[in-house]
């Protein structure tokens, strides 16, 4: 599947968010030790926050490892809220259309894991997004089609709860075609303020997904490390494995649970999809 | 839009078809005379027939002109049945999943011009694909979709009738959507044995087309031409503009008409779309 | 050849400089008028100064003109110092590492034109490079040549007098080698403070090269023009052709000539080229 | 470093050679076992002899594994003779000049491995190169001016020779810079008729190589394979790391050895560089 990271903090230079750890990003896309696959080689984006609300995203085909505009791009541009993703096909094409993250006005989508038999239900999915949104889809991935259906379901009013309907839907639609499992997900989603994550999977044996440990804990438990002096206490990453082997630096999100990163404390509740009341047609 | 050709005939080079004559097709990619846009610089692609009854297709988001495996391949690739489409986009993006030829079977299928107002029509032509062909949709062109028309009303037997029905339905959505010409086309198709092309817009001004007068013709217009001894005397060639200035030699398509290039007497016959009877909802 | 364009002056969004105007750089790669090829869709490239003194650069294979990345970072990202290059192969590889501006350290570099019969001279001129700087050279342009040449005969030190040794050297093996007309060039070249633009050609019959109009005269011109009100007296564009039509605006840079945009007055003088006093063995 | 297939014998689809077996070198791309990087996705390229001499060659920047037209063409594309390499850059720019295998004429060459220190002695090799040939180095790569040190020393008319004497002169001017084992290679040659491969490091801890057994042999061990019974008795394949692990088919090459592939009995011997009679100043 894919690899992703989400920062929100203190800003910084992509390249720190990166290129930097024992096993940073890049390196997980040549060797990534939790991922369903090892290589991550199917293309990246990376989107991120400037002065404008609408976020600037960078999308390319090549490899992340040895991209040289994602290296110069990096080392110049900093933001205070950044997506990375990296991508391992599960059979769609290679396109920039087709990678991570994903734009709708303010808003960036990104997702690690699958829709199950996409091929099979991806018409009823297809069908369940608002006409309106529908023209916006440019690419062919499951992915993409989640996100629309999470907008059509409420993300920009109420993010956990369209994504609990959106993957009720997904489930609706998936065992109406025979599916066992119909989705496999760890997601991250933002307007540019706060950051949703969620970790789920129907057979409730989900890809991984890890947060960082609250920045003045990091202070106490390493007084002498810079960066963590540096950065604002707000700052926080969530990502598909560990940067490194830092201890207590990392820590598991829990099986079924959604979480948000906003001013103030962030927080973690249980996830539970929402079935469609009224039924899709399969 | 787009400019292409097609051939049928003797065994030849693709760098023969796609390289040689005053105005070549690689050259229209750089400076169409004729073509909606003079710089077709937005991907290309080929498609041949070789052993296998299903065509090979090679597809490329660079433009054509300079594009060095091109060059190697037209070197030393011959066929008696190709296709070649460079690119011009109205907007979609550029990647392979949306180069012409599209490919389903045996069958390939290019198109130059547009379906209008894409954006709004698209999801109504969307669900009226067959189910079973919807997941083969691999790009985001109006030109893959009308070929999925296409098939779900009878490509493949009936070539004539099933294009006919497919542009009755796109008028028939256009009209209610309130675009007020729907489409303009050429559009090439075959099965590796016939060649049928189209020429025909709602407004009954089309983008050009020609066809290459019979090689029996031709012999006799240019004894001393040894191409012309050469080949076989059912080759032809269908173009979106001639590839050269050799009077005699080009011949254009009238406007609303197909034609078929066959074994033994190719044929021409007006062409009417035929609209659906039974309505679909917009 | 190719078409280029050097800003300097308050820090704009890139997307002002590359897309605006009746006649922008990203028009010209489709249409240009002045230039040697009306297409320029060989790869392009961007370079600019942000934070850090070494510039960032961006460069890319596609056609500039439907390049989503390009309009992704040209909407998010200012700068007080930007080059912009569209190129049109005279030949060599379209890869990135061909595409200008090329950098060394905190200087950039970027050239229209051509060293004529390159591939004869190109083993006497690279020999000529300093052997500490010969390994930076990481494409086939014989515009990365002549930079490195430049940067041998001490560009950083005195940019007009080492362009001159330059095209002295470059002049000298050429005729060493029978070519009537050894070079043909517009450049500019940057250290992130001074911009320095050159205008000149061994047959005396050189590329386009114009600059803007002072802005405090722009701003007697058209008082009600809000852009002119806007940016620093100081801002400067020097460009391979006019990006518009408006009168007063543009000046032709004359033949042979050197200028630098630099804080205070900006100034133009005779560009003459200096031949090498040791000769050079062919 | 990278991994490579050469391929002798019966006229076979191109995909029999890339994508069967258990451990084909398109799984190698994702998972090599016995190379220096388990991935190998920094571009690839194939060359086949057709009708012409003069081979045919695709180049590509992206990774072999996802390849839609590698894949095309593997399926479509029969040949005698094919050489195969999928590259994983030891910091050279990913670009299809850099893409193995090279070409002169009617010769083919691909590289695995590196000339260490490259940056440090490349000045120097690239001087050692016949002026006439300098022009044609298109890359940035060592094993670009490797296979151009080679043709410069005979290769085509004395392979073995010329490979010797190549890699005596890159020892002799690494040694003078200071390298303590300049050269690390497997090497496959071919002018479309015979097939030569080595094996050498200046430590003599040389990257893995292996040929098939002939195929009478294959035909005893395994009566009932139908693909032995299929295949000329000349049929041979050179590989970096078995695509299989069939016993008895595959048989490890000696530390510093060459071989050639050719019509009646291959042959085996010593590899021993020759150093250069007339010393090449550092």
């Amino acid at each position: 599947m894919c690899r992703w990271l989400a920062y929100s903090g203190s800003p910084l230079l992509i390249e720190e968010l990166l290129y930097s750890g024992d096993h940073s990003l890049i390196d997980q896309s040549l060797h990534s030790r939790f991922g369903a696959e090892t290589t991550n080689g199917d293309g990246f984006g990376i989107g991120w926050y400037a002065q404008a609300p609408e976020p600037a995203v960078f999308h390319s085909v090549e490899p992340a490892w040895n991209d040289r505009n994602l290296r110069e791009l990096a080392g110049h541009i900093s933001s205070h809220l950044v997506f990375a993703h990296i991508r391992a096909s599960t059979g769609g094409a290679i396109q920039q259309t087709n990678c991570h993250p994903f734009r709708h006005g303010s808003w960036l989508w990104m997702h690690n894991g699958l829709i199950r038999d996409f091929e099979q239900v991806k018409r009823d999915l297809v069908l369940a997004v608002d006409p309106e949104l529908f023209p916006e889809i440019q690419g062919t991935t499951d992915s993409e089609v989640f996100f629309h259906l999470a907008l059509t379901l409420g993300l920009e009013d109420d993010p956990p709860g369209a994504v609990a309907r959106a993957v009720g839907l997904i489930e609706d639609v998936g065992s109406k075609h025979g599916v066992e499992y119909p989705i496999q997900m760890t997601v991250a989603t933002t307007n540019g303020n706060e950051l949703w994550a969620f970790r789920y999977s129907s057979e409730h044996q989900s890809r991984s997904l890890y947060f960082s440990t609250a920045v003045d804990a990091l202070r106490t438990l390493y007084p002498d490390n810079p960066l963590f002096q540096q950065v604002d206490v707000e700052t926080r990453l969530v990502v598909s494995e560990p940067l490194g082997d830092l201890a207590g630096a990392w820590n598991a999100v829990p099986e079924s649970t959604w979480g948000v990163v906003q001013p103030g404390a962030d927080e973690m509740h249980d996830f539970t999809p929402v079935p469609p009341t009224s039924p899709v047609a399969a």
